[in-house]
């Protein structure tokens, strides 16, 4: 298997939530990392300058979404703070708007699921005037409830096959689907939607649903046979690793990073 | 809907694993449940005789599987238990024999895969001989390296319609199947070989990927959508109550089968 080109990663900035944007862009210039993928929660003002000005890129902003709400207030509320995240993407200078759709909460799946329809068919027209594209990732089937209704790269397809390829793409990442039986004939029919790509690994044994990840090369994926099956779909763009661990996170952010720059050259 | 059928509720032993199967028959008799689901490291012999006195049936034998081995040796020495946990089910009475498939372990899941369907082709004659079925169980995917690498029921049913109907179904376990957008296609498409269903409750937050299940009602399935889509699909067997938690499994044994019962009528 040919080895990851040390130019597509891009550090997802959740993999060390304990560090400022500016920490990150730091680590990530002294670390020779040329992408990094930001989270909102982390967002402040000049953070696109900041980026820019250190020579690094923007591969996708983390997170629109959360699309179901209990109320129509709610659903108001998310639908404006999904259009506030298309602007900061736009001011970021990244045309990837990743969206983790939300979870079922309390209600039936298939009620949440149209939330989730409807919600992105709304978002779309804004997105578009603003230059972004929408990416759905599928996240693992153990955070139906929690986070997202939308559990496999095949349901992320037959949404984003809705609309155009230029406005909604699916973001592929490797711990959410990598069990999949279907994911090979997935990733192939995701043929021109890949917005983004995502590693990290999938610890044994995996104590905590929603935040234990493990590092490139800790788990049981295997992340070179899904990488090449990415790229073969078409996909050239950066790999952002993301690994939500709290135990990571306690790491100094330039080692943390220089970790995760040499795992993912090891292991993705 | 319709309410759940007192007559159909089997206790699955492994909800209560503190408990000797002569005392779940007991329990299962004072509470007026007429099925009783075994687990294979209870038995003891004179179990089916046992079981038949106190006038109950036997619903299901959990569990033979865990066809991927290691080594050529290993994978005789399972087969061959697999062999012995055909006979089992046939001295018990019952001819459901439940396959929990077995994990990835440390391998790639397409050569586990290719192991699973390799080991039950091998076994169907022999639990043909015996007048046992296989039911093909998928187990939630975030179960896949330790437990089951066939993960969704459609995964199950490729697998189970290489073989006669009458040699290899399924088994549908409300909890491991829920969160799967093809939920729906994929009951109506196993018609004619579902083997067995199983209910529990999907908790939440969960906190135990493998032991964290809930007693019906106590979280976020929708059980009797779920039945009311097997029966559609013309499934009138027993219903097992199998809720591995190991708080449960604490509560003193008729206590916990009545509580069980309870949660069945109420919310199954």
């Amino acid at each position: 298997m040919s080895a990851p080109d040390p130019g597509r990663l891009s550090f997802n900035q959740i993999t060390a939530d304990h560090l400022s944007l500016a920490e990150v862009v730091e680590g990530c210039t002294t670390a020779g990392i040329q992408w990094v993928g930001p989270w909102r929660h982390k967002l402040e003002p000049g953070a696109g300058e900041l980026i820019r000005a250190a020579g690094l890129r923007v591969s996708s902003l983390c997170r629109g979404g959360f699309f179901f709400a209990d109320s129509e207030a709610e659903r108001r509320e998310r639908a404006d703070d999904n259009k506030r995240a298309v602007e900061e993407a736009a001011e970021l200078g990244t045309d990837v708007l990743v969206l983790v759709c939300g979870g079922a909460r309390g209600a039936d799946l298939a009620r949440a699921r149209d939330a989730v329809a409807r919600g992105i068919e709304e978002l779309v027209p804004y997105a578009r005037e603003h230059g972004v594209r929408l990416g759905i990732e599928p996240l693992h089937p153990m955070m139906v409830v929690e986070r997202s209704v939308i559990v496999t790269l095949g349901q992320a397809l037959d949404l984003a096959e809705r609309f155009d390829p230029g406005d909604v793409g699916v973001v592929i990442d490797a711990y959410h689907v990598w069990w999949d039986p279907e994911l090979e004939a997935g990733i192939e029919r995701a043929r021109g939607r890949i917005l983004g790509y995502h590693v990290s690994d999938w610890l044994v044994p995996t104590t905590n649903l929603l935040a234990g990840r493990g590092m490139m090369g800790e788990g049981a994926i295997d992340l070179p046979r899904l990488r090449e099956l990415v790229d073969a779909a078409g996909y050239d763009g950066p790999i952002e690793a993301e690994v939500i661990n709290p135990d990571l996170a306690a790491i100094p952010g330039p080692e943390l990073i220089a970790r995760t720059r040499d795992a993912y050259l090891a292991h993705a």
